[in-house]
């Protein structure tokens, strides 16, 4: 039986495939070889079909049991939980995971969404670009001096970190040897690609599916 | 004996006094009952001084003993777990505390903050300003309905939201009685009314010991 329900959209348009944020989930399951079942909100009425289980109308949540969750960093650390694939059970492997998944949420996607996102309205905000220039080079400099965020090894934190840092990699890191490995290191994962490649599948049935109905 | 180290800068110039985020644990601390030290870096080489202890030259950063920590939500997370003052223990509690520190760190501040920086400079962007208008929409429409945001009581989940509202505060919520009055209720705490004071003091006692050095 699985307990682990993954709650995403039945249909984005193509720019967001690959990148909506079930992905972190899937991954994070995949990784820690964790059963789960995916179901779906109706992407036509997601501003308020869902504000029940997602306040800003947002995926992915998660069910596990009789605990249901939103935010995929908040659901990420309740997989992580569960499974010392993801996170180390020591205190001090605990904390440095921890720290980085908030560095990634808190620190980088704070930076790499807006700056993204205003990108696509073609508003390259100088100000915005120095920021994400300035917080991409102190990731360069940590990942000079190792392979992995945390704890010496894989855990969630190269998982968040890893995704996170994909967006600034679809437009440009100027020099950043380092981080381009680092990214394309942890993409390389078994588990990164099975749940890739899930959720193109996913959303290519829900292209067939529209298209019977039209 | 005191293990827990809240680690800030030595100065600040006025602005950001009352927002520096050593505040947030300062804050938990006083609520939880926990002894703490605070510890500083110097302002002037903030950029370069303590990277090995916070990657991207920020603080606030936390010891606990052997555990050293960053990121403000990641220390928070970390106090909440020693007392349940900050965070129920029973896993469905835990769960919606969880979720609501990560939605106000990912989901509200990941666009206010952003928002302010740019604001700074005198750039109003419409973009960000739109987004900005519907985070703060599907705030209000949640605390309509209820008194605080996890677990039915006042957990780290409100400490860290509405830290992070006081920011959209400062500017302009628009008519948000909700949500206005959801800030103004956790801000009149005395928990936080003590380490709003502290760290203004902490900063003013620092003005006069630059004025005696020039």
């Amino acid at each position: 039986m699985t307990d682990i329900i993954i709650h995403t959209l039945d249909w984005v348009p193509d720019m967001p495939r690959g990148f909506v944020r079930d992905l972190r989930l899937r991954w994070a399951c995949e990784e820690a070889g964790l059963p789960y079942e995916i179901r779906t909100i109706a992407f036509d009425d997601r501003a308020t079909n869902h504000l029940d289980r997602q306040p800003f109308g947002q995926v992915p949540f998660l069910t596990d049991g009789d605990i249901e969750m939103f935010e995929s960093g908040a659901c990420l650390l309740h997989l992580a939980r569960k499974s010392e694939k993801l996170m180390p059970r020591d205190a001090k492997g605990e904390a440095e995971t921890v720290e980085w998944i908030f560095a990634a949420l808190n620190s980088v996607e704070m930076v790499s969404v807006p700056w993204w996102f205003l990108g696509l309205s073609g508003d390259n905000n100088e100000a915005l670009s120095g920021w994400m220039d300035m917080r991409l080079a102190h990731i360069e400099q940590v990942l000079r001096g190792r392979e992995w965020l945390a704890a010496g090894r894989f855990t969630a934190a190269d998982l968040i970190m890893a995704d996170v840092l994909r967006i600034p990699k679809v437009r440009d890191y100027g020099d950043r040897p380092a981080t381009e490995a680092y990214v394309e290191r942890i993409a390389d994962r078994p588990a990164f690609k099975k749940a890739y490649a899930d959720q193109m599948a996913h959303f290519a049935a829900a292209d067939e599916a529209r298209a019977m109905v039209d």
